[in-house]
């Protein structure tokens, strides 16, 4: 969303560092009454480490002294009710409820060189592949933007607590996927603003507040606009991946640690009823629910909006538009309420916009 | 799907001309006991023609004499129980039950510079858009491959007869979608074989013949697999697209006729159990079913079924592969019968094919 006139020259941005430490970390949850772990102003820049909660899947080659005391100072009995181990929140001054929280994502890259894919209880073909949980843990390799698998091992018991630490021995790994070379793209799962309840939120289901997206596209160069629900929008980043197919079929994607470079910069100058996603090319809307053709139809009305109120297009021009243009897209299955998203691409609009 | 051996220098192909004229098209339906319109051995090339059944919405600009006769010929009480307006069946010697026809689809070429889409009383926002079904004619401009929309009308009534014609007057033709452009990529929104059924079948929901998949991949460059059902196969296209999105929300695509040429290939030496999409980039695996959710788990059980059975990745790093890079997409979700694709790109098994 172009600005009317730049907030950003108001007030020299600050380059904040937020480092996960076990006082700048929660876990399963967001939770409008937590303290902030930073304070910033709009235009200001963040580095914030993600710190994967499956980095007990293969903890000598996920963990360091850093995220091994992040974890032994959180018992287990106090991540919920979600899953996701998230930094922050970050406060941000003169945010309002009604506000948008633009999050502009410039950097994301990988803490080590692994990650890991659970092939979780809650995964799409959990019955269909003999209901069996299974960890692939993949190699990284920035220089050519590709990952392949390390090794594998079917998990012992079941996947029920988050961030457990699993130390597979050398015996027990499997070759997998030989030959096999997976795009890497860097992005947060999980990213957004606090929701206006009291208490603990799952960070499990996605919704206004962003959440548990779970959208690739989520990555360096894209930018984020979240409706801010609560003062100073209490903003938290977590679940970090680098590669996830539309759909996230197996319940995770390959999950790994990130350091995060983003600026926040705070929008009083429009609304948009739930988060929207732009990338360079594209207008990406979010429709979300437990069934699938709801989350459709959901995403499909707020495209509309996008179109109309965004774009001055008539609701049937824009009706008639995204049938023709528009690609429809499912973005995960597991997490309780799916998504679909839906892209248009801005190049459409070139001439309308030298008008 | 590569081939261990060719069986295409058995003998020279042959390039068949297959004119759209009442005599080698059928409307609304496919049916085993038709009788072939053409016959072709494998390796052949067709060109043929497909008619959208939407010409009738711009006669002036859609229609030309062959098409003002193949509608004159076929009376509005002949064309069902589907809408589309097919052309074929094209029997191909040899073809059994069990066989698999590739069909390379080598050019599409616009008849015409304009194109219909329909908001119909089946499309996904009918009753949140004002219960109204509206025509938008567009323009195509194939040097640039983008199409702008010419104008816009009300539909006078219910759009309930396939082919209807409607001169609308040139005042009652609305301006719209004022500087914008869309993407043109023009494909067959129908093309499939004969179902083993006695009888009409309906075209409008897609099915393991193929049918009205309504993907627009399937263009220029894509090649088809579908499973033959009966003796010839019976190959028929119709439904021609010049731009679509991914859930072609509105009921219709930009419908265009549109010039198609092809390559019969008839195969033995594999089976799939859905219609599959080879690009230059991609393997993509089709799901249907009344229900969206159900239409994502059958295209990941058969995307299961691909990476095992013929990439030779044992079922538990199939899963995880497609956790972490295949991609999921509403193909569309107004043909009765829903669809979701998932694709998969061909480079990540690069290495794997150098053995």
């Amino acid at each position: 969303m172009e600005q009317e006139e730049s907030i950003l020259d108001a007030q020299a941005p600050e380059l904040h560092i937020l480092n996960a430490t076990p006082k700048t970390v929660h876990w399963g949850y967001f939770d409008a009454g937590l303290a902030p772990a930073l304070r910033v102003k709009s235009g200001d820049f963040v580095k914030a480490q993600a710190i994967t909660h499956h980095a007990g899947d293969a903890p000598d080659l996920m963990m360091d002294e850093s995220i091994k005391c992040i974890f032994a100072s959180i018992p287990e009995a106090d991540r919920n009710p979600g899953v996701h181990l998230m930094t922050g929140p970050i406060y941000v001054e003169d945010a309002k409820p009604g506000d948008i929280l633009e999050v502009r994502y410039l950097s994301m890259a990988p803490r080590f060189a692994y990650g890991s894919n659970l092939a979780a209880h809650w995964g799409h073909l959990y019955k269909e592949l003999g209901e069996k949980e299974r960890v692939t843990i993949y190699r990284i390799d920035m220089s050519s933007n590709q990952a392949e698998a390390a090794y594998a091992y079917d998990f012992p018991g079941k996947y029920e607590i988050p961030g457990k630490i699993t130390n597979c021995p050398e015996c027990d790994r499997q070759k997998a996927l030989k030959g096999v070379r997976v795009p890497v793209r860097p992005h947060l799962g999980t990213a957004g603003v606090a929701p206006d309840v009291k208490g603990r939120v799952s960070t499990v289901p996605p919704g206004a507040h962003g959440g548990n997206i779970d959208n690739w596209r989520i990555g360096a160069g894209a930018t984020m606009y979240y409706p801010v629900q609560v003062d100073g929008a209490l903003f938290s980043v977590g679940d970090p991946h680098v590669s996830q197919g539309d759909g996230e079929i197996s319940g995770t994607a390959i999950e790994a640690s990130l350091d995060v470079m983003f600026q926040i910069v705070l929008r009083k100058d429009f609304s948009f009823p739930s988060p929207l996603l732009e990338t360079p090319r594209n207008w990406i809307v979010h429709g979300f629910d437990e069934d699938l053709d709801v989350a459709m139809r959901n995403a499909a009305v707020d495209m509309v909006h996008l179109l109309s109120d965004h774009r001055g297009l008539s609701k049937d021009d824009a009706y008639s538009l995204m049938s023709v243009s528009a690609d429809f897209t499912v973005t995960q299955v597991v997490d309780g309420r799916q998504g679909v998203h839906v892209r248009i691409p801005k190049t459409m609009f070139a001439l309308q916009d030298e008008k």
